[in-house]
């Protein structure tokens, strides 16, 4: 082998481990931060919120972080990818402590500068009846990502991963965990989506 | 003309009169309580209410009480014929504040024995940009006033009357303060069709 | 007694009966006109429309029109004093079938002379899983409905009577059906009392 | 230069070389294809679409077709990756037409296989006056592509693009063409964004 032909030898060996490398590092290994963000009164929301964790932690590379929405600070907020929002069903829409939360986002200044501007969004609901108002509750949450340029996705379900926790149906059963688990899921692939999609 | 034939002639004209005095009241002078219930930190969306007290004021037989969400007690809500909410526009829904004031009726026990039950309910809201989240404010204050068997109604616009009060038209115009008259009237004239309904 | 004075008393009596007996009328008698109108693929629209229409006839007084969407006529909507509207969920909201039907009310000059003004509205919706479109598809017609300034209620349920019919819960069961006659039943009922306060 | 760093230093020179090459592949010339399928009566639609089109093909790389839903073929929907419609406003909510369309999708097998999973979907809405029903419109196209498991995005306003096109604004102005031309460019970036992330 004379040196000419060795260097080549090198270099392409080079180039096609390094090319591996940065595949491998995009595809398996893109870390993916996904915050749940609830608000829970009787356990309900907090359960669906645990299967939608489950959910995400699933996917390979995600990282979950699981917080009261009285909890989240601005800084959970810029440094997660992805962002999921679940409330309890107060008269039709989600309770005013999940609505104060997001007008929190005008006070830290995420709106202005448009800080949640791509990050990937999904919602879930608990209440009472069957149509009570759950989907208007994940409708809203969507609205107030949306106004943000987040990109919305659904879960299983119609728009987002809802229980039913009155008197005919109380708690959570393991159908309406099976779709709070599907809602991580599913938000956690779209997000390693984008990011994998914004990083090249 | 004995005694008893003069006693059952003036018992009959008693009630020929209260009659016709009860129907004369009931058509024209039936009072009817309008209270507006409203959330401002600009100003702009109490301009608005402002407009549909006035509109209300000019129904015959109407009062008015105008106060901000945070000041609203049970018994202002207990005690109208019909209730009109205002909200400026937070991240495309009512803000938390009016959220938290329609939470508290779950505290007050307003729900659950359904008091507010057939008082006649409109909405206003007021936003930046022109569709940025006014419809769905409106729309939600509807959601929540109809899971309390409200009976609800638009004003001269889509669904209630909106304003729109960012950089490209600041404040509320002379349109506005119109459409924020029209549903004052409206709301107080079917809840006076309503009152002279259920009084029969 | 002098014949002057006969009259006179006379008179008076009649005033009086008259007056009983009007108020009578318009309690007990007043006739109200509701008019269901559905799309049902399946049979589960209709099913439930037939609800709406027996908690309808309950109501002392009302007489109920039963119609597919696509055979309501203009003078259908005109004559109605209510009218309750029901569809399948298809892509989260009304049918297209159900859609054409209020955009054919442009047509019809029912909307450029508002002649929908102060009927009273509700509206049920039928969908394969729980949380898949029913609020919206209710809410949308409400929409519909408001643009038209008319008069608008919910059932005992959120904001109007839906039934789940996928595979999980197939057809109406009875809970549903109790849903649907008590939409039918509140329909009839305010559209009772607006008529009456009407035409006081 | 001794053998052995000359060797390295050309292998690091074939690496970056091959990196770049094979970002700018991923970068430049991933080809995006967007659909835009609308509904216009009066031609208001129609030109608030040829906005969203020549803002999507600002985008290096976009293809655009641009096609009324009446003749939207399945094949249409299933080779683009991304999709925006746009309606008129009809009764607060959009046309019959654009509802029919979306109610296609069940006939041509587009739900049951979820063939329209992961592409992303934008909305526009013109109506006569300003909160009349856009907003809704928006909202429930977004319902019909969340329910297919579609990627939601907003433009530069609120949710999508509209335009108020009645007596007092009549036609699309600039403000309305520019608003309409950002969601064109706003969804072919996010449709790159995620064919480049899922080609990874």
């Amino acid at each position: 082998m004379n040196r000419r032909k060795f260097v080549m030898r090198v270099g392409k060996a080079v180039v096609a481990l390094s090319v591996v490398l940065t595949c491998s590092l995009s595809e398996g290994q893109q870390s993916v931060a996904v915050l749940i963000a609830y608000h829970s009164a009787t356990g309900n929301t907090e359960k669906m919120a645990q299967g939608v964790a489950e959910g995400a932690k699933a996917v390979a590379g995600t990282s979950v972080i699981l917080k009261r929405v009285g909890e989240v600070a601005s800084s959970d907020l810029t440094s997660s990818d992805a962002l999921t929002v679940g409330s309890p069903v107060y008269f039709g829409n989600m309770s005013g402590e999940v609505k104060t939360f997001f007008d929190n986002w005008s006070k830290w200044d995420l709106f202005r500068e448009r800080k949640m501007r791509d990050k990937v969004g999904g919602a879930f609901a608990t209440g009472a009846a069957i149509s009570n108002g759950k989907e208007l509750t994940v409708l809203s949450i969507f609205a107030a990502m949306l106004v943000n340029q987040m990109i919305v996705v659904s879960g299983r379900g119609g728009f987002g991963a809802t229980a039913t926790t009155g008197p005919d149906s109380p708690g959570i059963d393991d159908k309406e965990m099976a779709e709070a688990r599907d809602l991580g899921k599913r938000v956690a692939e779209v997000a390693a989506l984008v990011k994998r999609g914004s990083s090249k």
